[in-house]
């Protein structure tokens, strides 16, 4: 039935809490999804997870990054989630049933990416930033904000739900520009035309950290294709050689 | 949106762990349900749940009873839940989806008891006597019994997500960078990005014509957002004027 979680991974980011990383991998495992990644853990409380009586075959096979671009490298999309109204986002908000449904539908080709907060903040701006659009599960105005481990148990439920409800007609293989870049050919290309936009004095050195994440965001809007992003990242390779190449001419 | 989740009672039989008790009550209060009832908890677990740093007003007003059938005297159903294919169950069984749909059409006029066991084992038979029918959530068969916090959490989140279907929730104005750009700006892109090709030698003046159609068929596929648009128009357009400045140094 959840054949296709195959391709979710789950992100916990900063997680600090090692009962919360332990029930997020049972959940996972209740759910039927195998791959749970953890972005720079408070190290005891992954230890500690991992240790625990009980930790289930995914906590064990759990990988540990150093950074959000690092977890998600692999996927076509990369999707926040929220306890929303705590600041003002910059990315769409889908409500958590409309949006499982367009998950669902990523992940019969490509693998997604859920991105969870630590259980003090939530997701960072710079997190966020990796955000191609945030998923919001509707809780009560005064008290919105969810336990770690409930949140993740709550989505993907969610995700499970429908399924058993799609209707089983095999999807055509899609052509190759139709087929999502991967996460990690788009963080080249943002990170290469960052480079060409300092060169071309675009962008003020001043403000050049604010510049970057607005960047991403519109980077992860634009929704390029396989074979366009390379493409297009072989053309900002040219520009940022000819602007360099005239800068050491003079 | 919750108004008909007043009626509902959550209860929790012989709860031992504090940390699931406050789980719990903290999923009552992301998803607007007030009443909490424990039987016969393990006396430690609970003292220590109430006094925890920032116990909800849910677990507060959290009633103690000493026997199933006291808890539940004042409702109409009771619903058990249970990690079904452990027992031989002599109760009808729901499906989360279905059980929640029938528990809220009951909650529009009478109270409804929603009982979970203890997370060692579960709902025994003689708690399971009281109950009027138990509900299943759809876990994989492989791992089917759920952490006590998230399975409450799972179950409110079904009784309040369909209940929020039927709610005439205004639609949100999109956002500016949601519309989607206009042609003609999109043209400018692509004649601006021509120009930066050719300044760069990215394109062979040989070539010129089918690079321009390929390029144009691209940009096309790239789906702008009418702010981020105007936003790479501007990029490109400081990209030109770098690389025909650094042209004219020469």
């Amino acid at each position: 039935m959840q054949a296709s979680l195959d391709h979710l991974r789950v992100v916990l980011v900063a997680p600090r809490n090692p009962l919360n990383i332990g029930a997020a991998a049972r959940a996972l495992s209740n759910f039927g999804a195998a791959e749970l990644r953890v972005v720079n853990p408070y190290e005891v409380a992954f230890r500690d997870a991992k240790s625990a009586v009980g930790a289930s075959p995914v906590l064990a096979a759990c990988k540990e990054f150093g950074t959000v671009a690092e977890a998600v490298a692999d996927c076509a999309v990369v999707v926040g989630t929220t306890a929303i109204g705590h600041r003002q986002l910059q990315q769409p908000v889908k409500r958590l049933v409309q949006g499982a449904r367009s998950i669902r539908a990523r992940l019969l080709r490509s693998p997604v990416a859920v991105l969870f907060g630590s259980e003090k903040w939530g997701l960072s701006n710079d997190s966020l930033s990796h955000c191609h659009w945030v998923l919001h599960i509707p809780t009560r105005e005064e008290h919105q904000s969810m336990n770690l481990g409930q949140a993740v148990a709550v989505c993907l439920y969610e995700l499970v739900r429908a399924e058993g409800r799609r209707a089983t007609a095999p999807t055509p293989e899609p052509l190759r520009w139709e087929k999502p870049a991967s996460v990690g050919v788009v963080e080249r290309i943002a990170t290469t035309l960052l480079a060409v936009l300092h060169s071309s004095e675009y962008i003020n050195p001043k403000t050049g950290q604010l510049a970057e994440e607005k960047l991403r965001r519109m980077i992860r809007r634009m929704t390029f294709h396989e074979a366009d992003a390379e493409v297009f990242l072989g053309m900002l390779h040219k520009i940022a050689w000819k602007l360099q190449q005239e800068k050491e001419k003079r």
